[in-house]
């Protein structure tokens, strides 16, 4: 079942820049091994922001939001989800 | 290169069901044309609404803009144009 | 599967009384007929607002996307769908 | 009488991590022991976001904000309370 | 119990004059009814708008929706709802 | 003359519960002095933020500003202000 | 009494270029006679909008939504008013 | 002296395609002869939208508001006004 | 020429007291200034709030952003500037 | 290729003088670089604001975002970018 969102990044200011480091390379894992299972099918930066949007395959709203809890930026990030229904155009 | 876009569309009032259903029926093989060449890569449905996500993949914006313009609905569609870059997280 | 919808109507002003009174009593047998079996499972009406807030319960996106858009007054409704998960405080 | 809340929490940057689950923790006891007295009827995460939907059933608008003013983390807490009234398709 | 409203009036184009002026004449009376029983409590007009705020002071939820509702001019108006709850500063 | 006003407070997070509780306690008495010269002529909670109405009785718009800025929480609110005119349909 | 407004004209699209016309020949002359006796102190064209940026004197906000509703197009006006008070830098 | 500006445009549904493209003739040469004179110094096409940014070179205001209220489509233009100062990062 | 402009401040919360006195009493002898030369037409408090609306009477677009980003307390302002036109029905 | 943006900066509070000023240097040298190989082909002040409209000329979206994130004061700067196509009635 698919997904958009729309994630948006904010660190507060006293955040050290070894601390922003590690919270991207942490990130970076997870978002790595959620494409290597097939949970994010899609992931592509927004030009000009700290922002991206991502397309999710997932079982069901739970699993969705345990995924999306689960990204060690989450405090950080404005999420904004799109459930996804098929389009009577799509040929796929 | 890639653009995501969310197309929503309104009707007016004095088009007849007739008049609706053909516009429906040409933005339909205008639409499975560009995902067989390749120009449309994704198109979604959002839940509940009159309205669509889109992922284009095109050489330029000029491209863009005239692929949309071209939709026959594009008079009654209200389009946003996100443009999208290579994520640093993706493996693909 | 839960979801929280936000259904605001709106009539064009060139539907006569006995339309919009045909409208509202195949929308009211529609509802029923959803709540009876499970797919509504919460319809109330927003105070002072042509709106409600309904909770459904399906097993998938593409399932509440063919609920709603089969409402008989769809055209004329704006609706915000919410995805829900268990909430982490609830005890049922 | 019935409203339906939407709660979204954000903690100032400068609570510990204890803090904030030593809040939680008091939250959860608050709520549950709503549910338990039927105060809350029905409390859903909302998916991607530190935000709950929340189905209130007291006796009158004082109660509401009584009870809404002391959640643990309301200091924390953005709340918009929608006044819900009895739906004439609803079959309950 | 209290309920401040925000109603904004907006007529359909089609409107005759004295359509507009009928409604108006009905609108005032069953505005003078609701004062005369002690349902509304306070009723101003927004300078320079086709707008009021009004204090309610029904029983429930319920009733202000078929209060709010049976306006001659609910059709062409949008209503804001805010519950209120007693002051703690309040000296009355 | 009338004004209506909705007055939101945020307190900042380095106010310690002693100064908070100190502003409120200023705040209180303000207010009430407000209603006893008959300034404040209603005030109400708006349920389930930290927000209130106010309908005020002044002279005057500077007048009107001067017991606004006066609060003593002025710098942590964020005030709207509606100037009043009596309603057509108002039988007081 | 000082009050700013601005003004956003928007014309029905049944209305005739003479009918225009009439509304505004009428709106000069009422904007003339307001500008002559004192009640508006200044009115400015907004660039690139059928919008004005309007500046009134009068004695209180009940006289202030009589002059605004006068105006011919006032059933086409979209009217902010925001009331004024001496500012502590003014010099004059 | 510069301005940027953004045209939305909306026509209304009465306007016939014969109508509409005898504007847009009309508009074409309105804004030809501008950039031939200098006064439009860029005009760009928003990719998926019938807008543009427009970047205007006037001697003043009251110049600008003559030029865009003199456009053939001026009644069915939604027009924002940035004006420009030079940027201190500008080698130009 | 004329601009209508809104500036509305908010100190952050680590200045004291003396700072933020120091910054209006350079502000008070700036706007002054403004005045006497008569750059500023017209300056008002806008009621309830700590902003204003100024009149501002300049050569052209670059020497009101000098003007502008010159008050003391520039930094701590968020400035809309509306660029004005004569309006066709001022008698001035 | 050309894009719009507008970029607005906003430092946080603990950033010294020195800092910014060191960001303000660092950022004329980038944008001037970007200048003189016509990456950006215009740049100018936003009257009033600490922000900017921006012209890019660029090959691709990748490309915007490499240069848009290298800009020394990304971290404090809001972007918005528009993509551009030529407008059918340039003359250009």
């Amino acid at each position: 079942m698919l997904y958009m969102t729309r994630m948006d990044v904010a660190f507060p200011p006293h955040l050290s820049a070894a601390q922003i480091a590690d919270f991207q390379a942490r990130e970076k894992e997870y978002s790595g091994n959620l494409q290597r299972e097939g949970t994010i099918v899609g992931i592509w930066r927004i030009v000009g922001e700290y922002a991206n949007h991502c397309l999710f395959d997932v079982p069901d709203n739970d699993t969705l939001h345990e995924v999306l809890s689960g990204f060690p930026m989450f405090p950080y990030m404005k999420i904004k989800v799109t459930p996804l229904a098929k389009h009577p155009n799509s040929i796929s």
